[in-house]
């Protein structure tokens, strides 16, 4: 059941509560795709970084290493040792971003697996049944993510079938949430607004999937190839047709500017695999900006990644150290940059919140977007 | 300072003090090759899985980052975090195995780097003073690693040359260790006996170093091609000439059967890449024998990989979380497999030190050299 405990302009601050747990928002869920984060880092890790949600891909899971595995071993919760809240996807990003050779119709998505592709068939029902025996807490609705731009005549088309899909996905959850064995009974439903760019679209939809009154809606089918000004666009003419009394995800996003910006649009909750991602490329997250530790100027830094960071890494090692690693290809580089970014994703949800709690979020919010996002 | 506890048999139980910390002897050392463990796994989780010693290698520090780097950086301790007695080894093994177009003369080794083949000269001199910008505990001398089988002659030769190096080493070393601005002032020098297979040049060696009456003795050129047996036999050789009153370090080994053979025969310390290579492969170490994890009969085993072990990943993890992990490239699995398999191979010595404290090491020996090593 989401809060809303204090607005100031459109941000919103408030909390969620589920059977694992109760989630402050604005949150970031952080990715473990397969059901581990990249570079190392375990459910007990997550713990130490703030995570508050772990974000799991139904897609990725279904093919390895099978939902029914994952079922027979108890769920999610206990395969990978995360005890809070969980969200899974709906599959339909990856189906319609990763897979090959894939063909729609009314029923569902018939594609070809990315690892060996094998023919697997999906639609609303059975999203529905991956999703519960994932046993995540809150299941997405099994949707089409269009490209954008997408043709409006095919956007039209889609969202519709997109509000005949998400009936079939709540009246088989339904059906699932009441079987006597079922992981998780109190698996919530949360509904997905698509549209591509076009704002009446977007509106049409976000007023037909509020009429079931589901316990969460996302925003998605952006940060999917168009300009961030165009997706902060399309936050402002959905603000108005939101439930209040529901959370709001925006799926896929972002850099710390764009959660600022999301924020400042009612946005409570992200996702996003940057701070993974990034990693990798040797890019820290910091309140200054972001560092690229691959930079020969860090040879002989002794200071941690973020002066001042409590995180795991930069309580112990200095950026040599880090550069050092990265340089090398030692996996110890990738996970401490991973635990890194992860903290400085969660704690700085925690100060746009603690912003929030005393009022002062437009003043948090001038004094952070320009300096967050800039490469230093 | 090595102080003899207790002996059953050749086997020894003992201490050895170092300005970094006691070790407790037979041990075993951890390798952190660049300065980290492969598999993610940081100095701060070498404290979890149990482990005495790091081993860095001077090879790869001295390529990268550079020893002058990590003497500005404050040394290796400063620079890994570990705090307990570290080991470098002299660079020689190296220089000999993995770098390419080598030349020896009498003043040392001229070879290329493994990553850009520019030129580099190492030395007696020029190891002692990378080891001591490196400030390692015990430093290892520079010696010439030869390849089994090796000719008589050229053996004979060899050894003649490595024992003029070692008074190289020796006489560098106590300059290094005066200067003002030595990194670690108390770095102890252990010397290092060769003669490949032969048990003459191997006693006459033996001889020759242990008139240094230095602080520690190796056995190197062992585990490079020849068989296990020749190897005992070197070891059985070798033991009336070691000095009592060092510690006895077989270099590159091995099983847990081959540390158990070693121990039986008077060694007290090893090092070995095994747990951390075979974590690699899917090989978890148990005290039943060697699992691997990639076999499908994993897929929905809910035991640790080992029942009741202790360490980080078996008190959390199942085989099937594992396994999954394993089969999808997550990292996780590799930092998972190699906590297990350092913690199981540091508690591994424990156990021995146990049996040797209780007098019943010939009793566990027994208990254990046909099963611990076996694929199960």
């Amino acid at each position: 059941m989401y809060t809303l405990l204090k607005q100031e302009g459109e941000a919103r601050r408030g909390t969620y509560t589920t059977v694992h747990g109760t989630i402050q928002m604005p949150a970031f869920m952080n990715v473990a795709t397969a059901g581990a984060i990249k570079g190392a880092v375990s459910a007990l890790d997550l713990k130490e970084v703030h995570c508050q949600v772990q974000l799991c891909n139904t897609y990725h899971l279904h093919l390895r290493p099978g939902d029914r595995q994952v079922r027979q071993l108890g769920g999610l919760h206990t395969f990978t040792q995360w005890n809070g809240p969980i969200l899974t996807d709906s599959g339909g990003f990856q189906v319609f971003s990763l897979a090959k050779l894939r063909n729609i119709t009314e029923k569902g998505v018939t594609f070809a697996s990315h690892i060996d592709g094998h023919k697997i068939f999906m639609g609303p029902e059975e999203s529905m049944q991956i999703q519960s025996h994932l046993g995540s807490t809150i299941a997405m609705a099994f949707d089409e993510c269009m490209q954008n731009p997408a043709e409006y005549e095919y956007a039209r088309r889609s969202i519709a079938r997109t509000t005949r899909w998400l009936y079939r996905c709540k009246k088989e959850m339904d059906r699932l949430n009441a079987l006597p064995d079922t992981v998780n009974p109190h698996q919530l439903l949360w509904g997905i607004n698509q549209g591509s760019v076009y704002d009446d679209l977007r509106i049409a939809h976000m007023k037909q999937i509020a009429e079931l009154n589901l316990p969460g809606y996302a925003i998605g089918g952006l940060a999917v190839g168009e300009s961030a000004d165009v997706m902060y666009h399309i936050l402002e003419v959905l603000g108005p047709y939101l439930p209040k009394d529901k959370p709001r995800y925006l799926m896929g996003v972002g850099t710390p500017a764009n959660l600022l910006e999301g924020v400042r649009r009612g946005v409570d909750i992200f996702d996003c695999v940057m701070p993974t991602r990034n990693a990798r490329h040797g890019h820290a997250f910091t309140m200054e900006g972001v560092r690229n530790l691959m930079n020969a100027k860090y040879e002989l830094d002794q200071h941690p990644l973020e002066d001042g960071c409590q995180c795991p890494a930069c309580q112990h090692f200095t950026r040599a150290y880090i550069h050092h690693l990265l340089k090398s290809g030692e996996m110890l580089g990738m996970r401490l940059m991973v635990l890194h970014n992860l903290y400085f994703y969660n704690t700085f949800l925690e100060k746009i919140r603690a912003a929030l709690d005393a009022g002062n979020f437009t003043f948090f919010y001038h004094d952070t977007i320009d300096t967050v996002s800039r490469r230093i």
